[in-house]
């Protein structure tokens, strides 16, 4: 399993997490060097845990992992997709990217050409299965100790045997699995919902989250 | 205390819930007589409890309030608007319309002009104050008996003390006060994440809503 931006404060968030659950997870950046510095503290972090984090290029991290997580920034995202794209056939891209604005009446949506960030990539990627997930999972609260037992993942997704497999991952994150929230194209709904997440941050000095609430026990 | 388009699900079930807690609730609607007959089966409902629910015209609701819930099916909107627009000077709206559409692949949100049908109702009144609130809170849940304690209210707006009023208002609904998620134009975020929901109701067979976490407590 890897994180592609593993070094940004999402992606090393997710990265732990993953990793404190039993993962082995593989940091991707542009930078290696960099990957490694970042892998050896959250291994420090670790401590006797059984998962494993180590470092690499992004493109040697998609290479040895089925299944990726995208962490990088919206405007990094072209010349990322242009560094993994020959490495992703046949695997599942996990798009968390958030694509924000921020002006003087405060942080919104992007308008995007494709709808989404991961519509674009799937878009630019028809070779891999790309699922969006964990978005509104704070970053320092991901790379906090505490439990994150309060909140929902939610995963939206064209292919149900890939929505199905990170929910199942969302599991060692959340405790639980992660909520399967509908097609590809309600990205569009998940990606922006952070910018009402940081505002509510601003106003109540919180790191928010999101849970669903209604859904039958032991689902 | 109004709501527009009180007859429909979700406005009934709005205008119930406030009078459950206590509020004098007049149901607007095109058809004053059909106003009248759900004003009575839910005073029915009501029995011996505080508040009340009456029926008036769309417009005579208005003109009898300060506040007013326009639950009106977003294709109505703007024939509702007519209606009501010269009884709005200096009154707050509060908008929970859901602009959805269903294809074969689900439930999406509408690409508007304005960005979100409050936003539009705001463009078309700007004598009155326009907060987005109460879009997750499903028919069927506020028409049936059980408390609401598990959602929140998420309430978008420009101007701090209407936000603050419907933050308030809320509390009748959920028990505590909804919870303020940033400028208006963040409505498109909530009025399109009942896309969203509806694939979750539909995947998990549930009624589902949504719930802040990370909030203080005693916000």
């Amino acid at each position: 399993m890897s994180v592609i931006g593993g070094t940004g404060p999402q992606g090393s968030g997710l990265g732990y997490r993953l990793a404190r659950a039993g993962h082995r997870i593989i940091l991707g950046s542009r930078d290696p060097q960099r990957a490694a510095t970042v892998a050896r503290q959250l291994t420090d972090r670790l401590g006797r845990r059984a998962g494993s984090v180590s470092g690499a290029s992004n493109r040697a991290a998609v290479e040895a992992s089925d299944m990726a997580i995208v962490a990088v920034p919206y405007a990094a995202q072209r010349l990322t997709i242009e560094e993994i794209a020959p490495a992703l056939t046949g695997k599942v891209l996990i798009s968390c990217v958030n694509p924000l604005g921020f002006d003087a009446v405060g942080p919104h949506g992007l308008d995007l050409p494709d709808g989404s960030a991961a519509e674009e990539l799937q878009r630019c990627v028809r070779h891999a299965t790309v699922v969006a997930a964990f978005h509104h999972l704070s970053a320092s609260t991901l790379l906090g100790e505490a439990p994150l037992i309060d909140e929902d993942v939610l995963v939206c997704g064209d292919d149900p045997e890939a929505v199905a497999a990170v929910c199942e991952l969302a599991r060692a994150i959340s405790g639980r699995p992660g909520v399967a929230g509908g097609a590809l194209r309600l990205a569009r709904q998940l990606e922006p919902l952070t910018a009402v997440l940081i505002s509510i941050n601003k106003a109540y000095r919180a790191h928010s989250g999101l849970r669903i609430t209604g859904l039958p026990s032991g689902r």
